[in-house]
């Protein structure tokens, strides 16, 4: 017996077809003793009509109305998941963020949560009664105003839940059934990891992988909770109910390394293809030039990802190098040259069709020439590296967007993470 | 100036246009010096998709869900609203129930406010901040439980917020300008009234008159609090502010008959269509009898109406007439065919043809003649009466449902409400 938290999202309660099968993976649970808090989003297609008629209200709206109105989503689902449960004979009862309480910082819309008191829940528990539990949101204590999390947000209140029950396990239920090594759509031999570590997962999920948000890792990172990926769509009767002893039969474990017996050296590949570059060519070489270039992209709210600085044969000047979203290029350019005059003059140059390929692994932090191999395998290809970061697990490398698929491929193949 | 509270039901905010529409009529009234409170409903279809949710996941479900998934319908409202008003230069928050708080009775979905902290809101109005809350819901403090006053419970909480915040007036925004002597669709020289009292608008209510919900009128009477009927649908700039002098420039007030100086005999006239008639002929006349019958009835949730029994010329038995709603009939003669062992024998005819025409007025307490003057002037045009019943300030007579419009329009004019 456990301690199971459950966080199924938008697409899993799109409707109450969906709901009932969310209400039959909780009675599985239920039924084989464990003790379960389920925590939900608002249902597919809800939270973007609350965000429309927000949006139509006025473009320039106050964050404390905007979370007032779009958390009513959550409540909805929370309140029809309760009922559905209750019809098929389970104990049951709804939960919204300020009556746990969940409280949180009164950055609305974007808010972080400061605390759970878990024990009225726990004690629930114990009598047999799933609690369902809004995700996403909780309350900003000082003004009594409902604040959210911002999108994606669910899947860290639900591990935020987890810990403050002291869970066994957080099972985050999602439309596909585990992490792979790579995008299967690409790779149709990729596999999917029976086990990865939370370093991983956060740098496959700042890497464009969306099975899971990156705040709910480091949170489960900072307080080792235990989470598992798996899909709601499979038939809730087909799947074994948790068990502490056999999690890794089903899905893919999100844990400490420590808890990985037999790591990779390369456990997946990630990309992103809607990458631009911008180079700034012959910048004059002098301090502060780098927070005049990126000081003003930031004032614009510009995410900046890969920087590469090098100096000119004349040493005096400077070529900086860098990536945004491929959507920001227009505004990048904009900013740039309006900031003209305090960067100094520079030529510029921009492309918009560039992609990130990514090894990710964490047993490269003990093992020597993953990153020649990736670059050997990419040369051997005809494929031409425009620019290269790394981490201590992950290696990063900027391509011409039309090898892509190629490039992904080539690196699945060459880390043996192929399928047999 | 004046503390105002002004209240707009579902179809008055129904989209973002007419939430607009409605923060104009706020602008009007605090631009004018006015302290605002606004109350609302669910925009129009909101509350119905979130019922037939509720439905559709069970239909035996838990009332305190129901409650938790359709007290979000207003929530949407109050924070668009807030939103809105704020795009027009005005300072406004949105308060759910839980959050004023409004305390109500553990009775979901029919329950009853039991009080309202209105410190904080006051401390806000007299800041210029207008307060929009959601009508319809407050929190049960016991279980700390969204629960909902019951359909049209929007009315009910403007009033008692009205109360709670010493408000000088209650505005209640509709689609109808104002009550009138009878319904202008059947009678076209109906009048507005520019006065009415408690007593005749709960008469007006409870006979069928959707203008005001009968518990709202309640509220106001026992606290003498004034209520005005407007509609949201007169534009807003061509609408005076409120003046605590000239209130009655425009809509109905419902107030105290002390304050009505010119009250006339008869301030109008109500018909219901929907009614059926059962009566049971021959029913052994012995203690206990009317109890047999109506036990059962009200057992089965079937409200009886009005009730008329005389006794037959052997002294024996008696004949018992009473009327339901039109639907009602089958289950209610269902009902008394079940009860036959309980009751003894007796025959039953039965019609769904008839309607109720009641005759209201406050008047009435002091001029003798009112009822002879109905009967007089129904019998003249051959208008048969089937039953009558009478109260204080109301004179009912139950006829064939044929005749309804006639009777409606003829005592309209004997009473002398029509227009010139």
């Amino acid at each position: 017996m456990a301690v199971v938290v459950m966080k199924f999202g938008g697409t899993s309660v799109a409707n109450i077809e969906r709901i009932r099968n969310v209400a039959r993976h909780v009675k599985r649970e239920a039924d084989a003793g464990n003790q379960v808090a389920v925590v939900v989003s608002a249902m597919a297609g809800v939270t973007n009509q609350l965000v429309s008629w927000v949006r139509e209200a006025s473009l320039l709206h106050d964050a404390r109305e905007y979370d007032a109105v779009v958390a009513t989503g959550e409540q909805v689902t929370a309140g029809l998941l309760a009922i559905t449960l209750q019809s098929i004979g389970l104990q049951a009862r709804s939960w919204q963020g300020w009556q746990i309480p969940i409280t949180t910082t009164p950055a609305h819309g974007a808010a972080r949560i400061t605390g759970i008191d878990g024990a009225e829940i726990r004690r629930r528990l114990d009598t047999g009664e799933v609690a369902v539990i809004t995700g996403f949101q909780g309350i900003e204590p000082d003004r009594n105003r409902i604040a959210t999390l911002g999108r994606g947000g669910s899947d860290t209140s639900a591990v935020a839940i987890a810990v403050a029950l002291k869970a066994d396990v957080c099972d985050i239920y999602t439309d596909v059934d585990g992490v792979y090594t790579t995008d299967p759509r690409i790779v149709p031999k990729a596999r999917r990891l029976p086990k990865v570590s939370y370093e991983e997962m956060l740098e496959m999920a700042s890497l464009g992988s969306k099975v899971l948000q990156t705040r709910s890792v480091e949170l489960a990172m900072v307080n080792r909770m235990t989470v598992r990926v798996l899909s709601s769509f499979t038939a809730p009767e087909a799947m074994e109910p948790a068990r502490m002893d056999r999690l890794e039969d089903i899905g893919t474990i999100v844990c400490d390394e420590d808890e990985i017996v037999e790591s990779q050296v390369v456990s997946g590949i990630a990309y992103v293809k809607d990458e631009a570059k911008v180079t700034l060519i012959k910048v004059e070489d002098k301090p502060g030039v780098a927070s005049r270039i990126f000081g003003p992209l930031a004032d614009a709210n510009i995410n900046v990802d890969m920087i590469i600085q090098s100096v000119t044969p004349d040493g005096m000047h400077t070529d900086m190098t860098f990536t945004v979203q491929g959507s920001e290029l227009p505004r990048t350019l904009e900013t740039l040259k309006a900031a003209k005059k305090e960067i100094g003059d520079f030529e510029i140059q921009s492309s918009a069709d560039v992609a990130k390929i990514s090894v990710i692994g964490i047993g490269m932090r003990s093992h020597a020439g993953v990153a020649a191999k990736m670059f050997s395998a990419l040369a051997a290809k005809g494929i031409n590296i425009l620019a290269i970061t790394t981490s201590e697990i992950k290696i990063s490398v900027l391509i011409d967007a039309a090898y892509a698929e190629l490039a992904v491929r080539t690196l699945h193949s060459v880390y043996g993470l192929d399928a047999d």
